[in-house]
């Protein structure tokens, strides 16, 4: 950084969405990059991560997270490269991943607590680390494992499964030998998790009664359900619920945007006929395990027996957009923003 | 029985209701008693327990017992006086709990699986064995206990707190050093729970806020809530959940008359932020342990510490009335029907 300072351009959030966020909801501007003081980094942000949980943040009120202040840029997890460094923990060239925000640089403490800076090895392709071998991967791995305990034989139901976390969701399930049936919406995204990723079966929600695929899929019942969605396919799985089931309540993506009170389960009485469970998790409860999910699943990607796909949107301005895409279901695998070339 | 043999007087189902169940829904029959056969045994009903859960068997569909059959004897548990026998399990003059219907005898096979029979000890009030003895109190203790795992010190907060099972519930958890806060509809049944039972606090959900309450009574958030009610109440703690908390599902008074569905909860998200889990339980799953929990509470009501409270209403002919009282919360303690004097 010997040159004239660089300009960070940056996203803030500007006021609470109501519903769907929109254009005016959102705030560009742009700072000169801050040089890194003592203890400190200079991070060139190269992807950023795109989840239904940024919708959460955006709302004002108490959740397993501060909300995002109006006016600040807004928080998403992100892969960098290190550009300057004052600390000993991190070298110019280093990629890591961390809380990066939806701007081009990002400069602080290299032990910056919101931050949580880590190393990540660029032997595997950068994006991996956004998706199964990040947050995505890392809320799939515990949640199924850790809330829903599968057993060998079992069968395990999950939605949003071409999403990022539900693609290691049903993955994970493969590999502990479990029977394993997804939730996606179109032909498209159906044939991918069933053909590439192995999935014994996927149900298409929008071409078709969820109830029915459930029915034909399921047909000794569901023992482990990990919910991204809520709504109405919640009400649909709890209808066909084994006994002693459990339901992982990751989140809820039907309901983020509405405007109305969010539809609560009316099956939930399920849970009392089949003496069943619904159980919540957030991820950063498992920070200390992550080394270990990493470790498993960067293993079967180098053995070839997990994939993970992810549908990359380039350019920062597209943020808004691609932001939408989501709640919309137009994505296709993990969501992430390029916001600057690799090299 | 060598007199020319008595009538029994029953109460059948004559129609699935719609709704809370009318007089046109019951049928009153009558046919001499049966006398026993070889193996078994002539019951003469004393008490009958009046439970939300017979809302449930009078519909149709998979539940976790079968439903009822139209023309059938309506279902009950009971306590009752042995009067003839050709079991070796059961002399004449023992008094018996099992499910002995809604009529004034009953005649059967000594081991019948649905009767399940057992033996009682007149020792104490014979109401007792349909209320922290019988089921109610097996579900409130193996509810909390198994499903709650309260540990000292967390608070506990239970809903229909001066009905059959919350009574137990708030007892059990006082005896486990929990701080104990019930919710009931009344000045005077929050009276009781508080100043007979020794609950710390009771809301009193007719006369008030039920968030205020909760915010008031449980400035740490709510550890475990056992759940009779459902519907509002549900919601409104669920949005006060401590984390790691957990829900014990027993039932939903407030949503089994409903003609519309059932209302779900809105505020199942909570479980997420808090990483909290809501569990059903079903109490049949827990009876190789009730001579366990027989034994412990039998124990603390014989030294005093341990209350309990029955309404008893007289006449088999009041059943169609006396039920009603339970869905409309006019019974102040376990509702109990007696069709007989004891002696």
């Amino acid at each position: 950084m010997s040159q004239a300072p660089a300009i960070n351009h940056q996203v803030r959030l500007a006021a609470r969405p109501v519903g769907l966020p929109r254009q005016s909801d959102w705030r560009f501007t742009s700072e000169p990059v801050r040089e890194p003081a003592e203890g400190e980094v200079l991070i060139k942000n190269l992807y950023l991560s795109l989840d239904p949980a940024m919708r959460g943040w955006m709302n004002e009120g108490r959740s397993y997270i501060r909300p995002v202040a109006i006016d600040e840029v807004m928080r998403a997890g992100g892969i960098g490269r290190v550009i300057a460094s004052t600390s000993p923990r991190f070298a110019v060239g280093d990629h890591v991943s961390g809380t990066l925000g939806v701007q081009e640089y990002w400069t602080g403490k290299a032990d910056d607590r919101e931050a949580a800076l880590h190393k990540v090895d660029p032997a595997l392709p950068l994006p991996k680390y956004l998706n199964a071998l990040g947050m995505p991967g890392m809320t799939a791995y515990f949640g199924l494992l850790d809330i829903g305990q599968p057993k060998p034989g079992e069968t395990v139901v999950v939605s949003g499964a071409a999403g990022a976390v539900g693609q290691t969701v049903g993955q994970v399930a493969k590999h502990k030998g479990c029977r394993v049936v997804g939730i996606a919406g179109g032909k498209e995204k159906c044939d991918f998790v069933v053909n590439e990723l192995g999935f014994d079966a996927c149900i298409d929600y929008k071409n078709g009664s969820v109830r029915e695929g459930l029915k034909q899929h399921c047909p000794k019942g569901v023992d482990i359900y990990f919910d991204n969605v809520g709504g109405d396919i919640l009400d649909d799985v709890l209808a066909k619920l084994a006994m002693k089931a459990r339901i992982i309540i990751c989140g809820a993506i039907s309901q983020y945007n509405n405007t109305t009170p969010v539809k609560g389960p009316a099956n939930y009485l399920s849970l009392l006929v089949n003496r069943a469970r619904m159980e919540g998790m957030v991820v950063f409860d498992y920070a200390d395990r992550y080394h270990v999910a990493m470790a498993e699943m960067a293993g079967w990607m180098k053995e070839g027996s997990f994939r993970s796909r992810e549908d990359i949107v380039r350019g920062l301005d597209k943020f808004p957009e691609a932001l939408l895409m989501l709640f919309e279901g137009k994505n296709f695998g993990k969501l992430v923003l390029q916001v600057a070339d690799e090299t």
